[in-house]
């Protein structure tokens, strides 16, 4: 572990103790199971650089492990920080270990899709699940050598009443909310990852996995954000937040989701005073519901504002939301896209190095210094061609 | 005119009075040359919908007029609701009446390009030209239709000094801005269009031309954000806008450039101060110098801020941006980022029917109803295809 903080201040231009203290006081995580060699390690949280986490994954019609480690491979040449496997089609142990074997980043991942795809295929119905199905994946999964995992441990049986009586446009967008709200429903019981949140806090403990503790609840669409439901499971995701630091276990806090932009710093400060500044993880947000094949751009919007307010971590967002499993380009530019948030979020959180990156491009810009630009560029492939194929006068000024 | 502000109403779901008042107050500008027949008519200011302007134009080494009608084309087919000819190569004359003639929303110019283009044909330089050159272009362009334009009428010997004294990393990045100080500093003269501002409001009444006082002095680099030079030219244009709408001349304030998005809130609510919430046009900002290939998204992030605040006329960004002319798809590109810019902003200004689009989408989004998805997207063609390419299951909770 010392030697992975050492290489993290390193790569950040901060201290090893300055991490070592965000850690102990829960502001900063650091996801790296024990049995996970990787040769990119991050730290998430406050002080440090914005990260951008890449989804990939097989889906029940689209089994293609080679793909899917293409898409690690690009997302990770394009600047990911994590990776998560969702996959929920084929071998979903076989891909899990070849993508833990390839990725040199930390890799996530929401055991619950593992139960349910498991239940599935024994042809019966999630409420069927379980409480011992729910726990399984994590066990499994923990040996295998994940460094995160997604808990859904915040969709009580209060948290699905308050929903009842909000009245959604579009109720739970989230595949792992969906799915526990059907099993308590039907079963009439309480969350399992809540009512036995002490064994989850456990398997994580054991094995230095990071809970990133999930919003079933978040807003899938614009009329449905910073409602009644999503701020009742933020304020339980924060009691569970103090338990598993009082545990020793690391963990961060994911949130929205679809918002209307003037609610972004709203949920970002919300979410650092009831979690006690635990690690903010955002999907998005996506600040319209109205951009179908864009949706790399809407959340490229929410992501650099969360980021400016102080989220930390970017969940990616390919031009394929909301539509279907994104193609290799779509993890690419996913990945850019995010990137991009998080560093104009980083200027102005002002972490080591991001203005000078901003100054030396301009720089390079006042010089007409093409190779300089093309080097310093976010991405260099699509500046080069551009220029290429415009071949505009010498004088560049706008 | 009347008419046209009836129809504006009505596509704003607002009262044809409002409009009017908005006039009169200056909080509102309805760009539209006596002698320009257009068939889409746009009304820019408070409580209208966020509006989104593309340019257009050749360059010296790429003359192209039917490229240049393509990208008209595609521009307004993409959403934009106004576009500006910014040609310098060819037949400009020739170049522009066509656009007039083919555009059926407003057309903007910046006459001083026409100026310099002029004295560099004839072998001299900036510093020859007249002061009766920079008037030329204004009287022949009024004549043949122009609806709006861009004057650098705020680049001072006062601005022009205190940007000496600041240092900057890109010092003028504005085209216009660069000319005008190159013909002050040899001539050792007063900006025309500062000292001769009444011939300029005199021609833009006559024909009623909204005026956008151009911010030639925008910052082109996240370090020169907000300086004392940028706002001193702001300041200048305060009474610049004052004395427009005194003599009854619509009028609105150009903006930055790139900007840290922590700034984008102030530089809004200054430019609203200080111009007595004259209509805000911005270009981007941009929110970080790093990305060059993917400005569309580095704009769309800062347009979508400034709207939210109260801009009311985004200028697109393409993804050529810094690096040559646009191609006709980057042009479409560029809209399309900018209206998602502009949308995001609406739904926080609460224009008419801005949170209806989107409750809209996330009810088909329920009901998965994909002909009624495609139908409501901001592009219809980029989701259909992406659909159509990754055939998901028919599960598309997420």
């Amino acid at each position: 572990m010392n030697q992975i903080i050492k290489q993290i201040a390193k790569s950040e231009s901060v201290k090893a103790d300055y991490i070592l203290e965000g850690i102990s006081a829960g502001k900063i995580v650091v996801p790296n199971n024990k049995k996970h060699k990787i040769s990119r390690p991050c730290g998430i949280g406050e002080g440090l650089r914005t990260k951008v986490n890449a989804n990939i994954g097989t889906s029940e019609d689209r089994y293609d492990l080679k793909t899917e480690l293409t898409k690690l491979e690009v997302a990770i040449k394009a600047g990911a920080d994590a990776v998560m496997d969702l996959s929920t089609g084929g071998d979903l142990v076989k891909v899990r270990r070849k993508i833990l074997k390839e990725s040199c980043v930390p890799v996530g991942t929401v055991p619950i899709y593992e139960a349910a795809v498991g239940i599935t295929r024994r042809k019966k119905t999630f409420k069927d699940l379980t409480e011992a199905d729910f726990f399984e994946p994590l066990r499994r999964q923990a040996e295998e050598g994940v460094d995160f995992f997604t808990i859904h441990c915040g969709v009580t049986q209060e948290v699905i009443g308050r929903l009842k009586n909000q009245k959604r446009v579009l109720d739970i967008v989230s595949r792992g909310g969906a799915i526990l709200t059907e099993w308590m429903l039907s079963n009439k019981k309480e969350n399992p990852y809540y009512s036995r949140f002490g064994e989850v806090l456990k398997i994580a403990k054991k094995h230095n996995i990071t809970l990133s503790l999930g919003d079933g609840l978040r807003p899938g669409a614009i009329s449905d954000g910073t409602d009644r439901a999503q701020v009742q499971e933020l304020i339980i995701l924060g009691e569970l937040a103090k338990e598993a630091r009082e545990a020793g276990v690391q963990v961060m806090i994911e949130g929205p989701g679809h918002l209307p932009l003037d609610q972004i710093e709203t949920n970002v400060r919300l979410e650092k005073a009831l979690c006690n500044n635990a690690p903010f993880y955002v999907l998005g947000p996506l600040v319209t519901d109205i951009a179908p094949g864009y949706d790399h751009i809407t959340s490229a919007i929410g992501g650099a504002m969360a980021g400016s307010f102080g989220a930390d971590f970017l969940c990616y967002v390919t031009p394929s939301e909301h539509l279907g499993l994104p193609s290799v380009e779509d993890v690419e530019m996913g990945v850019i896209a995010s990137r991009i948030a998080a560093h104009a979020a980083d200027i102005v959180k002002r972490t080591p190095g991001a203005r000078d990156w901003d100054r030396k491009m301009s720089r390079a810009r006042k010089q007409r210094d093409w190779t300089k630009q093309f080097s310093l560029a976010i991405d260099p492939k699509r500046p080069k061609a551009i220029r290429k194929k415009t071949s505009p006068s010498a004088d560049d000024v706008q």
